[in-house]
């Protein structure tokens, strides 16, 4: 948070001469709401937008009351690479659930996990991980699952950067947040990952309540506890699978209104986006291209990038993509900076 | 709306008056927040939780975000009886669903709803009912069931003051959601109504907007129609049953947070109120009780109540209300009026 303070600091800093070096005297220019952006298309197509939609009178309109934004969280808010973050704390918790039920040290994919060996972790098949994920994210009440959650997020380190998981949040994004809520916008997160996960840490992290996160998520249970008291436990049933056509549908389940700008980097966002510009009127349909392996990772469509399954972001996305208008922004290109503490 | 208006421009006068002949010389009183409401410990302790929740330094202060309510709505913001509003939605739907697929004419329960004998319509068995729900609820797609409902609640009247449904919203409530909006409270409606049937209405009558209706809810199908336009389907297939355990189980999908304050009328509330008071810091648990023939219905506990399906109020939630310190509010001597409609 200091660093981002004090970034902010600088770019005011920074905007200030330049304000004061190009704008006639006696005008007074606003403030770049989006510093770390360069110019270009896609900063240009966001500033049109807000503008457009927020101009009283204007043709392009948007009541404060229909001015929902939404955004992928994994490659598109924070990194993704290697490996989705929950995918690391729920690896990360195997030894506690083992060490609960010793019994499992001896069962796969428990052994595997405890092994350490990432080869073999990463060669998990799906139903395997399927195992892991009840076992880490299911079985305990939603107050136990935050406690473990926040003491994770306060200790884990990401392996490339060495920081804490929320530091690796894209500082373009964060203006994009604030500045469409600065607009009247509601920015929520919708994620393929965990809700109850993600919501540990959106509201620090991203400035989203634990109430505009909208992502997968299992059934609870209530319940009462041994000495009376009111308790909700975690199931493993799967009530929404907030990816790909479940986006919409977990939009409509927990918002009720088409977004009008919506933000995403693979193909699990496609739906997303195709059901934000079905919309009337101004829509805005964005997708984060990962093609800056220096400064973050380098993935996505055709030739040049390599295809991964984190993320995928495949050619007939790409080009979806540019038949519908919807804008792709190049972080090597776009973003001036990728992370806070980038200097 | 419009009487609504007058009637909170008469309430005004009346205290300005009040003001003026209570209040010494140069003090300002500000306006009576509930003027529906007698004085009386319902009325009291609605005030007192308001005023020591957000008054900032004080040892029971709840910062903003943290500040939830949730209200039921059938029999706790409006009229539920003798049917539910929705339940007669789906009987009035039935002769457009026969006409789209004329072979339902012969079957039951379809039969007999056409047949208008209310007797025999009141006997169906709850799998018929759910025949009814299905045949009138999914299907369509989500617009087209919006504008159903829609065009519904313009012409639609209850059978007993002969009024449009949003009407029959009581008057008191309506001044409860506004006085914990206006303190920062963010109210959301948790009905075991469907939500996206509410959440036609909610914004309009409640002041409540579709975000923040969390009902049962049934699944949506992403797809597309035949121009290719992105459409989501509504599906015969419940994700939420918001009702009893459901409703905390609901607040927990949707919000995420734990309400500070929480509206019930009936035994589908209780677990609503029993989550709500386990948290710490103040909390506020209220129950309606339908004790007014007269102006409204009179159904509930005990003795001098008729017991009743819609909306049952037993006697051992009322035990339990009682043994809790949760406050029940009598519609008879707690309201000075019940409709907005009312002299």
């Amino acid at each position: 948070m200091e660093l981002m303070k004090r970034s902010g600091w600088k770019s005011c800093c920074a905007l200030l001469t330049l304000a004061i070096g190009t704008s006639s005297w006696g005008q007074s220019a606003a403030p770049d709401p989006l510093p770390s952006w360069n110019d270009g298309s896609a900063k240009k197509s966001i500033v049109e937008f807000v503008q457009a939609t927020t101009k009283e009178g204007g043709p392009r309109f948007v009541p404060i009351a229909e001015r929902i934004a939404t955004f992928d969280q994994d490659g598109t808010l924070w990194v993704e690479h290697p490996l989705y973050s929950q995918l690391t704390y729920c690896l990360d918790r195997v030894p506690a659930i083992v060490k609960a039920r010793p019994k499992l040290a001896k069962e796969e994919p428990f052994k595997t996990v405890l092994s350490g060996n990432r080869e073999a972790i990463a060669k998990l098949p799906m139903k395997d991980l399927e195992k892991i994920l009840a076992a880490t994210l299911s079985g305990m009440t939603v107050d136990e699952f935050n406690a473990d959650v926040k003491q994770w997020l306060a200790t884990a380190k990401d392996p490339r950067w060495h920081k804490p998981y929320p530091e690796l949040t894209y500082q373009p994004m964060q203006e994009v947040l604030k500045y469409l809520r600065a607009n009247g916008y509601k920015t929520y997160i919708v994620t393929g990952g965990g809700q109850d996960f993600v919501r540990v840490y959106a509201e620090a992290t991203y400035g989203v309540p634990p109430e505009q996160v909208v992502g997968s998520a299992g059934g609870t249970k209530f319940g009462y506890d041994r000495s009376g008291t009111p308790i909700l436990t975690k199931e493993p049933k799967l009530l929404l699978n907030d990816d790909s056509a479940g986006k919409p549908e977990g939009i409509h389940l927990m918002i009720g209104r088409r977004p009008h700008a919506a933000f995403g980097n693979s193909n699990g966002d496609q739906q997303m986006l195709e059901y934000t510009m079905a919309g009337e009127g101004m829509r805005l349909a964005m997708l984060v291209l990962h093609d800056d392996a220096k400064r973050e990772y380098a993935y996505g469509p055709a030739v040049d990038l390599p295809f991964t399954k984190v993320g995928a972001f495949t050619q007939s996305l790409y080009d979806e993509a540019k038949k519908q208008g919807w804008v792709v922004i190049s972080m090597r290109t776009d973003w001036k900076k990728i992370f806070a503490f980038d200097r």
